[in-house]
């Protein structure tokens, strides 16, 4: 062959360099006058637990369930925000972030102070999670947010400037106000309201308004609210860009197939388009992202590069990355008239057959556990500053972090599945058993005689009783007959004197009980009922794993009284039967007496029963008021979503299919306990229903304890047990529900006082929260009722008032959780439902206008009751070395009964966080306070506060306007 | 309140810092000697097609077929690395690899240089695809090979170490020695072996070997050659993690709930004692990864981090990073013996029922176009060269990628959805359009007289005609009455003198033909069938989308001869009746005359049919050689997956339930044309068959033209379509196939040389690739058959040869492609079954011994056919302006016939690639050169040997031992 002349016919050619397509994305637009804006908002909607629990949401785990891993949000957060300095993210639930932030070296967390000082990563709202605001009392939202918060205080020195509410059932009034405004936010922005809400909204340009959740705050507590068009996702026209999404990427690279440019921009331009008809001003939000998205960030920001770079090429409207903070400031800055939207927004319906309201009362126990550790909380950590926070032994932290984390919206709401329903009552049972360690050595601190500032090892041991309820408190087993006493301390968290009734179980009927001083109480035993011994035996197996012992015969009543933020001490022992001992209750029976009416009360309230037992004659001799009510029950038949609307009831929805009144059996006697302090009317309504009413001498309210379950489902069909208390007050319509329970909210059936309602479910649309109770009035009484924890409730006829105490359902109602709420409890491997057992409402009927005293402030001791903890003493020697009673105040002061301590709590530095609440309404001076007595990071809300007047005052001073 | 008496009780508690878990993982862990090493092999597999298109898994569109985006894979890669320098990764398919490298800024590719220079990424493999090794012919390894191989050497002066061929099915000797030992790899890597070879070689420890795969190179192209011992992903117990993977990852974070390390490091160690157990030497590799995996890699990374350190800390064995490189650098070191592995892997079997043997045949359409545009790739990269390699006009670069692309596992071997193998055909499409355009110029060049070296804009145009098979070849239609016509230019690629006959459509039946030197050519006219015709305005009409215009009325055909690596003219005109024109064919129809034989054949070849047209005698007057034979069909009906193994027959799988006999319908008259160039016989075997046997006056062997389709399923069943050569000789079971297209391996029926296999399918269990031949041999002749593309064949009885022609099957077979193969051409929304037209197959019957000749010769003309290009002379003036004939070669030399050449290529720097084969086996002296005019670089393959040897002198120049 001839390579000569192959190498004379080769031809010089230039070297091709491989053709390079790197594109630099310009992503640097800020806003732009004049053109639309479309402020790009990357973000994660991370559930602090919901399909899984928190833990598993974090690393990943059993992603079986839901692939997601808020780690992986996080870890690739960071490179992607280092890649274009013009990349934003915001970043919510602290309870992740914190999990995240205790992992990372040194190196990673300087990276991130630094995307954090520059605003290219904003923590925003800052609580340890997105908590509900239709099932948490406002108590336990502050104490969330303050610890999500203050974390952010200290590591970056930045307080979060926006509420960010994005997915909670509906939205409450004091959420706006106090948690909004109150707590500094600029602006606070949602998305679930009623479907027919917003699409009145949307026509009126009515998505964003000024907000004035407060009437006694009025103007000062405005916030600027942005309702989101659709939902807290991406526009409409697939603009979804997580790993494995399937909407079209933004294909760009000239050398590749299915070059897509023009059509995406094209699509992003009409959703922008879309949107800005809708919107007042020009700057539009497009939240990009939901829940548990950015798992690999770099996939969304990739695609925002492009759509920013080729529209703003296009030219027709502006896009930008930005923050709900920069939105703000550039809704601000536009200087428009915003609508008012006083009130709030509950009850939230997606679709007509689709009200949210019966989350209001799903997995009630779960609701009550929350509420007795958050009164816990508050006592337990001012028994920790009594004693002095300690590195080393137990503390209030751990149940900080598990109640902050079950206020979520999808824990104490009980929309989470059962196995993280299960996860937060562990944490619960954890951060109790922590706190409980440390009360009773705090309390031994403080009896002990002469103990030193520095308390750590007392020798007095107390113990507590959680499942008193349930009659279950191995310390009241004290075997008297060797002279030994049981010695009952009693601590009050609240800044007023408290006078209540004590219930102890007992084994003896031979009992007295002495106060500190050594005078003799008055008591009273009343024997337990054979039910209620049974539930004993099972749940404590079935909770403890522990077989309960010897069964107590009696309830030992007798009265106490304590000191403001402090403590006093009974002690209970065995007398000889001849000498003055507990009174026995008398029994009666209504058997056989069908004609005769039977009277209850030994003080001013009486309550006077028909000879069936439900209808009662209410009368208090102080205020002179009489009235009718009887109280009943029922059970709606949830649906099982086989109809021509497939939505069943479940554990988000409320949509009954029936309502079936519950006859109590008249064969079934109604029992009479009397004695010199309570009176108690027991009746077994139905096979699954017992009620028990009280009226205790030195009271003017009548408390009623029911036990409700199993719910029997045998017949398929699930059931929603509610209570009625039915009166003839001509209420017009008209009731009051607490908003996260503080301001009363005046509701109007079938109707709503900023749209106009098509009524399509007449009973599940007229359901609100209640977390503090619920009352009608008719112009010459009131008639109220509190409650002992979150629950949903109505008034759906004139006079009434009903509360959904239990719900047992069969179906999932396809809002996600993906099980049927259908709560059992297992003992031996033998399952029933679930029994919602010894729990309290509380009634009073009051003179027009004189009720709301009794609401605040008798609720603020329902949200804390007094703290018990046992120990024994062995022949009367406790006063010598032990102080009997004790307040941390001066003798001469109590708070009013208008004014709650909310927080006395020793910080990590020794300072010391002192928050008060005035409980009344349209009451300027003091609505919340909060002090602290050494450095300056703990006034967190105060210090928001100030940041948010410098912040106005840079824009003129000018709060935001409303339309006249 | 008494502020003084709280301050008083306050204590001093030291903060107490938020608990930190950071830990930092002690990944640097290497080779421990003593102890069980785990190489932690990070790795992703990417098909460059399978589900979606190669752009598609590129960007990541097309997500609802798969969640796929190699963008994804490196982008994410970069920053895991850099985040533990211990962290290694291998790339393989750099057909992605450049994609994403084409996007990246200087930054990131200084980085990833660093990365690639220090060992933590490797880029092993290394073509642009993992090739398929049953359908791909060598020289399409080789040129798919070279392209990713070159881009390595460039961009980061580093060649692939180590054949990865993890998933193609089935492994090929040629693969083993050719694109393994003798392209410098050190080791060769892969899975999919027959599950009984598999059980075997667990059992024995034999599934790491040294394999010799070429009996002509012996020892000196051994491989060590790793069998991975279930597949290419992470060990069994559940180490995927992959975002949204639902192994469980490792919890280490004392502060969660779930701490698993403990469990997590039992399972890793429980993993690796059970594949310790089948593996030689204290070294085993961990294939951390699969399909598509690695789309967010920190998050694998994070868990491998964690695995490596507590494993290492529990201390029972040693986990490391790794790469196949430093597994195989301690095999190496490891001095232990392995066995010998000869011959290949083939046929795969992954179930008893499952044999992939059906992918050998499956798209024979696509098959024949790969095939064809590999022809002429190798010969439109010669006319660029001769050309000038320009930057700015067209060039065979496309084409090149095309083809490269077109050798992927999922691509030629018809396992892709129908909507990628679209793909992949557009882009060859698109590569012949340019390529053809490229090559047009380039003979104009080289014909126009006095054209410069540098000739970009020659007036003469010369056009191509690639449905010419289908008679449709537009610049035939010259209207020869007004004095012009055709000239046809033929081109030789190969290196030795080429003599043929061509056939090219016309529409007059008074032609003659002259060459270059004015002499007139003698020339046959054979009438075209109307089925022709019908399937030629139908394929025009389908694939142009043009109307196909006048039909031509006859084939001529004419002997022509062109010099090696040159070409020659010849002239097609119109002649007066009256003079020396074309010969028309005499036509004889067997009708009517059913007891008289017929024969065949103008030259030394005669063919002698029986009546029915089916059985025929072969007769060779050179060789003297004489034999029987009989050209049938039949086709297996393709199980539907409806049995007890539910296994289908689909487009991997070749599962038949029965065969049926293809009957000849005898009332069908056999045609014969016979002629002074060639006698044809022509048979409508049945409706949906027609076969044409070709007897050449001037050639020793029988061509078979075949049009099989559509095929009919209108009975429900999936057929799977055969012809068969069915002759009397004794053959012992014994047949050879090809091995991509270069040696001949030995195949024994229902038998394996290595290892004892049950059988379970007679049928698929004994099919064999076939791309370049099969033949059988009864010690006094043999009976060879090549074919024009990739097919199955095999010898399922004694004396029998059948290939399989077509697949059309109804059900999917279950690995993953999730369709039937059922391809279908649509014309004005009708649709019918795929028509596989036109294609041949060779058959020579040669004395014993002699055949190898004609199979290796012949066949690489076969692989390269002359190229065709036409274009029009105005009253013979032709030669006045233009070179008629050219050869680039030294005119007194030619290559012999056992010397090929592949490749002459002009590169990117202008230096010239040339690449020679020797075609003949056990002859050691070339087997394949390669010889680069200038720079270093293009000696990719040299430099790889050399540095293998390099390397393999660092360890003392031993060579890998097997056993004895």
């Amino acid at each position: 062959m001839g390579p000569v002349r192959l190498a004379l016919l080769a031809v010089v050619a230039l070297a091709a360099a491989g053709e390079a397509v790197y594109i630099p994305y310009n992503t640097s637009a800020g806003v732009v006058a004049g053109k639309l804006n479309v402020h790009v908002v990357p973000h994660t909607h991370d559930d602090v637990g919901w399909l899984k629990t928190v833990d598993q949401y974090y690393v990943g785990s059993n992603n079986s369930i839901q692939g997601a891993c808020v780690q992986n949000v996080l870890d690739s957060l960071i490179p992607a925000l280092l890649k274009d300095e013009n990349r934003k993210f915001i970043y919510v639930e602290q309870a992740f972030f914190q999990r995240w932030w205790r992992n990372q070296n040194d190196m990673i967390k300087d990276t991130v102070k630094g995307l954090i000082s520059s605003g290219r990563l904003e923590l925003i709202n800052g609580g340890m999670c997105m908590h509900d605001e239709a099932t948490v009392h406002y108590i336990d939202m502050i104490d969330q947010t303050t610890l999500g918060h203050k974390f952010i205080k200290e590591e970056f020195g930045q307080i979060p400037r926006i509420g960010w509410q994005i997915d909670p059932f509906g939205h409450s009034a004091v959420q706006a106000y106090l948690l909004g405004a109150e707590v500094g936010f600029d602006a606070f922005y949602f998305f679930r309201i009623d479907y027919q809400d917003r699409d009145t909204r949307k026509e009126t340009k009515e998505l964003e308004v000024v907000w004035r959740g407060s009437k006694s705050f009025g103007s000062s507590a405005d916030i600027f609210a942005g309702i989101f068009p659709k939902n807290y996702e991406p526009p409409p026209g697939d603009f979804y860009f997580e790993v494995d999404d399937d909407s079209p990427v933004v294909q760009d690279d000239p050398l590749l197939f299915d070059y897509n440019v023009e059509e995406r921009v094209n699509d992003f331009v009409a959703a922008a388009l879309a949107q800005a008809n809708i919107t007042r001003t020009n700057h539009i939000m497009f939240t990009m992202g939901t829940d548990f998205k950015y798992q690999y960030a770099e996939s969304w920001f990739r695609n925002m590069d492009k759509l920013i770079h080729y529209v703003n090429k296009d030219g027709r409207i502006n896009a930008l990355y930005s923050t709900p903070s920069i939105y703000t400031d550039a809704k601000y800055a536009a200087n428009e008239q915003w609508p008012l939207k006083t009130n709030d927004f509950f009850p939230y319906a997606d679709n007509p057959n689709a009200y949210w309201t019966g989350y209001f009362t799903s997995r009630p126990a779960l609701k009550r556990y929350v509420r007795m550790m958050s009164g816990y909380y508050l006592a337990a950590r001012q028994l920790e500053f009594f004693k002095g926070k300690s590195k080393s032994g137990p503390t209030t932290d751990y149940l900080g972090d598990a109640l902050a984390l079950a206020q979520h919206h999808d824990a104490v709401t009980g929309t989470e599945k059962q196995h993280v329903a299960n996860d937060y009552a562990k944490r619960l049972s954890i951060g109790y058993t922590r706190a409980q360690e440390l009360v009773s050595t705090s309390l031994a601190c403080l009896t002990e005689l002469g103990s030193k500032s520095h308390c750590s090892s007392p020798t007095t041991k107390f113990s507590q009783c959680l499942l008193l309820n349930i009659t279950y408190c191995p310390p009241s087993q004290t075997d008297f007959s060797k002279g030994k006493s049981l010695v009952v301390l009693v601590y009050n968290s609240l800044g007023w004197k408290r006078e209540d009734v004590l219930r102890v179980p007992v084994f003896s009927d031979s009992i007295v009980v002495h106060d500190s001083e050594g005078r003799e109480v008055e008591s009273q035993l009343l024997p337990i009922a054979s039910a209620s011994l049974n539930i004993r035996d099972k749940h404590v197996k079935a909770y403890l794993g522990t077989s309960p012992g010897a069964k107590p015969k009696f309830w030992l009543a007798f009265p106490v009284s304590v000191p403001p933020l402090g403590f006093n001490t009974y002690f209970v022992s065995s007398m000889k039967k001849s000498a003055s001992v507990s009174s026995k209750s008398t029994i009666y029976s209504s058997q056989g007496s069908e004609n005769s009416n039977l009277q209850v009360g030994q003080g001013n309230l009486k309550l006077q029963y028909n000879a069936a037992g439900a209808f009662s004659l209410y009368s208090d001799s102080r205020t002179l008021i009489e009235a009718n009510f009887e109280q009943k029950y029922k059970y709606y038949i949830g649906q099982d979503g086989n109809g021509s609307d497939p939505q069943a009831s479940g554990a988000y929805i409320f949509r009954p299919n029936g309502t079936v009144p519950i006859k109590t059996d008249s064969q079934v006697p109604l029992t009479v306990l009397r004695g010199p302090i309570v009176d108690e009317v027991h009746q077994q309504i139905n096979s699954w229903i017992y009620q028990i009413t009280r009226v205790y001498k030195g009271k003017d309210y009548v408390e009623t304890e029911f036990i409700v379950g199993p719910v029997p489902t045998d017949d398929g069909n699930g059931k929603e047990v509610a209570a009625e208390i039915v009166s003839n007050m001509a209420t017009n319509k008209t009731f009051y529900t607490d908003s996260s329970g503080r301001d009363f909210i005046k509701r109007i059936r079938d109707y709503r006082s900023e749209w106009k309602i098509e009524v399509h479910q007449p009973i599940a649309g007229n359901y609100y929260p209640v977390n503090l109770g619920i009352y009608v009035e008719d112009g010459n009484k009131e008639l109220s009722v509190l409650v002992d924890r979150s629950i949903g409730g109505s008034s759906i006829k004139d006079g009434q008032i009903e509360l959904m105490l239990h719900r047992r359902l069969l179906h999932d109602d396809g809002r996600g959780v993906a099980e049927a709420l259908n709560e059992t409890v297992c003992l031996d491997n033998q399952c029933e439902g679930l029994i919602v057992s010894k729990r309290k409402y509380y009634l009073k009927i009051d003179p027009q206008g004189e009720g709301s005293r009794w609401r605040r402030t008798f609720g603020q001791e329902i949200y804390s009751p007094l703290l018990l903890a046992f120990s024994e003493q062995d022949g009367g020697n406790w006063a010598n070395s032990h102080i009997p009673k004790f307040s941390a105040m001066d003798p001469t002061y109590s708070l009013p009964d208008s004014v709650a301590l909310l927080t006395l709590q020793e910080l990590e530095d020794g300072s010391v966080l002192l928050r008060f609440a005035h409980l009344y309404e349209s009451t300027r001076i003091f609505q919340l306070w909060q002090v602290s007595t050494s450095r300056e990071y703990s006034q967190t809300r105060r210090l928001a506060r100030s940041l948010r007047q410098a912040y106005l005052q840079t824009k003129s001073v000018q709060p935001w306007r409303r339309s006249a």
